[in-house]
């Protein structure tokens, strides 16, 4: 019995040597790769990036599993060009992605440009299988109110399950929160270019993404793929399914972050189910910083200043986490600079495939820092509001030529939010022309390694060639620009989305729909 | 060969079956404890409770290998109250430590009261050993200049090393950040009882600690002891040693925190060598919240308001870890609502000792939240301001009776830090009877649970019954109050410590005192 324990943990033991063997990054030329972008997150509102009393869950089991980074920039502070961006790796003012209303609306005309090649469009060239589930925010109709054509099928997606086009959570609440109806042409989901439910049940929406999710790493358990997992949460806090509602020591926000992490939680669970975390690389990030606005349902953006909409820190970090058992190892932080425009080219790289085309790329490859918690030097890094530069990072250093007005949480009862709980679904400082946004000439210049929070300017005469150097390389970025036209500008209203007119309101979603899962 | 590999292997495995059966607690009736204080460590300041540039240290991985606690609270906003207040489980109030001067002064005549029980006096009558090295801060001299009947060795200490019986880090600045010369009345290390070094020289100090507390673990590995590692980092952050010093991404704070990681390190290194890790709780805290007024050579509060000095969160919530190979959980966070207060009684139980005094304690047994992750249900919590009460927590809420007027970074150059660099070692609002603190009839109330930025007062006509249970328990609290006489009152100028009147300058820090170690 004893010679039989021991045989039984020897091979154990040889076993396990053997699967660390395995594991070398050259015997999985074809990773899978997973995208889990939440909406909205600030970078202080996991445990793990020191919120004090947000439960800990699966989001924060990753970055204990993998590597989690702290300084890791959004593309934008805004959901449309920062999206546009990070599947692209191309700056938004190079795609288009800019202009008056700030993201692509309900009645939008325009999308992601068709000719701007996105990461599930590179990945299918070298084999791969793509999927999208949840928030896309990157077009909607062009030419007829539901014909779809700038819905992510048409974006390098072979699957593409519940989806959300566009998101005015607000205006949908139904929950009694702050409205008792919700505006059906403001609320719509849709199953790939279906419109399902009009208006829609945000509390039912994590469910049915996490469905997705898991439907299409079955059905592709086989070979390599790439799934774009497009949380909602946490975008105006209010819907958590009825598992979270009114569960967390937070609060409804608290209670839609853990929801979030039980969707990331049930992704990680199929994968392991499946024996495929090995082959798997999974990132989480956040699109941009938080809305503070919104207080108590809005998020928190931890040591930083500012929030979603604006150039300071708060709009720009986010949290971020790389997981890959065997690949990355467990526990570790990065302070190197990157940046989600940095996700094309890397990926690219970790799948061992090439760049086909010759676009220009603002991001660069990051693989050594995301796997080998390598640092990556001196980054420059361009923060555009709409098409105006509002602010540097070189190195150390953060040089602002804008900086925007910030939200003061005292004036809660004077249109803000009352006792936290917001009275109203607004930006302090939202227009990146408007009056709130505020010209530097000399810029301000804070080193933002040693005051993260921003808050104590340099003096410009003792870092003068800081500054030359900064604007010698943003000479050089100009060069390179070709801004193309805005395509955030136009909004007409028949284009707005209507499952069946003029009613908008229907609700498809129990027409056996989970079965498209396994049959697309 | 592949025969003894095998053989090899089991035993190894069977070896360490053994070890963790031999960890079960009972086994372990008198664990050695080691409470490691920082001081004005803020909330923000480790990468572990959320920094972004502070680069990862031991610190951090006793969080990862142990428990990171997120509502740990001190005692006070400020040094001495804090740290009387820990030592002996009792509030300031009770202790007489409080007063116009806030602090015990380089010319106090008066200490922590000698009839007050401290953690070292109740453990050496359950037979261990104790030991403390670095700052005391709870009183000098009584009658004369250097009869130092407030030092350590008076409180239950049997072995005293390097100390630092009060700080005014800013004054004793030689380096030339601030000034080229140090003010010797200021500025004296002492060993045990005997001044040692004036005036003292800072950048050398943590090696000097690390090796008084080295030296007590060897001297003391047969038998249970307490070492109270109590180190000046990060006070007055411009004194990281040579190794340290401009090493750092975050600048001299960060070099004067990494300082500390290593400090930290080389104790639970011996105790690793030594084999005592799996016999020693070890304890890691903070005495209070960040002097934010500093700038960069101050720390960060992570989400709070408010700093060292006030009743917000910032002054109160400290980063807390606590470690124990094999009695507690690697990785594990707690939300726990606990105080510093409760250390005394926590430690006592842990040590399965009992109190064998009838002094009234605040603070409460928290062994089953350190060893098990346990929830402690409701807590109420006690700000005192001197000897004002400033505000309570009570479960998920905080009621401000009076708040503080805060330091505003923006007038950096006013006064205050200049381009990040102080100018000044000055506190925003220090008194708590000067016209920045303000009363609040009714009181200002938050949900800090879901706000803990206390950002949103809640209103307190639908908070009527949380209002009037706070009320009923405060009266409570009220009637068990017997508050001695200030101590903080009292400064004369002939008890200023000096080595060698009139000069008050010596160094006798090289005259062989690491073999003191040992001797004693």
């Amino acid at each position: 019995m004893l010679y039989l324990d021991v045989h039984f943990f020897s091979n154990l033991l040889f076993l396990s040597f053997f699967i660390l063997e395995i594991q070398s990054s050259d015997l999985i030329d074809k990773p899978n790769v997973i995208l889990i972008l939440a909406d909205d997150l600030g970078f202080g509102d996991l445990s793990s990036y020191g919120h004090p009393t947000q439960e800990v869950g699966a989001i924060d089991q990753l970055a204990a599993e993998g590597i989690r980074f702290t300084q890791w920039y959004s593309p934008s502070s805004l959901c449309s060009p920062s999206r546009a961006a990070m599947l692209t790796g191309r700056l938004p003012v190079r795609l288009g992605v800019y202009g008056d209303l700030q993201v692509f609306l309900h009645g939008s005309q325009n999308g992601l440009p068709k000719e701007e090649v996105t990461i599930p469009e590179a990945l299918k060239r070298h084999g791969y299988k793509t999927g999208m589930t949840g928030k896309w925010h990157l077009g909607i109709n062009e030419f007829e109110a539901n014909d779809g054509r700038h819905l992510p099928v048409h974006h390098g997606f072979d699957f593409v399950g519940y989806n959300l086009p566009f998101t005015n959570h607000w205006l949908c609440d139904d929950t009694g929160i702050h409205r008792t109806y919700s505006t059906p042409s403001l609320c719509f989901l849709y199953y790939n270019t279906t419109i399902v439910q009009q208006p829609i049940k945000l509390q039912e929406l994590t469910s049915s993404l996490v469905l997705d999710a898991k439907a299409f790493i079955h059905e592709n358990k086989d070979d390599p793929f790439f799934l774009y997992f497009s949380l909602n949460n946490v975008h105006d806090a209010m819907f958590a399914g009825n598992k979270f509602k009114g569960k967390s020591k937070r609060g409804i926000y608290g209670d839609c972050v853990n929801d979030m992490h039980w969707a990331v939680g049930e992704v990680i669970d199929t994968l392991k189910q499946l024996r495929l975390e090995k082959k798997t690389l999974v990132l989480f990030l956040s699109d941009h910083g938080p809305h503070t606005e919104l207080g108590n349902e809005g998020g928190i953006t931890g040591p930083f200043r500012g929030n979603k909409g604006t150039s300071w820190e708060g709009g720009y970090r986010v949290p971020a986490i790389a997981w890959w058992p065997g690949m990355i190892k467990p526990g570790q932080t990065s302070n190197a600079v990157i940046s989600s425009l940095d996700l094309y080219p890397t990926i690219i790289n970790i799948i061992n495939g090439n760049i086909s085309n010759n676009l220009l790329y603002d991001g660069v490859n990051v693989k050594n820092a995301i796997l080998e918690n390598a640092d990556i030097g001196i980054r420059m890094l361009f923060y555009y509001c709409d098409d105006r530069l509002t602010a540097v990072r070189y190195g150390s250093y953060k040089v602002h030529l804008y900086t925007f007005g910030e939200y003061d949480a005292s004036v809660y009862n004077v249109g803000g939010p009352k006792h936290g709980i917001p009275q109203n679904n607004y930006y302090h400082c939202l227009d990146c022309y408007d009056d709130c946004v505020k010209g530097h000439n000399p810029p301000i210049m804070f080193n933002i390694d040693i005051d993260p929070s921003e808050l104590y300017p340099l003096d410009i005469n003792t870092h003068a060639d800081v500054l030359e150097k900064v604007f010698e390389e943003l000479q050089k970025h100009k060069e390179t620009l070709i801004v193309k036209p805005a395509l955030l500008d136009t909004w007409i209203k028949s284009l707005v989305p209507c499952c069946n007119p003029p009613y908008c309101i229907c609700d498809k979603t129990n027409q056996n729909l989970q079965s498209c899962h396994l049959r697309q």
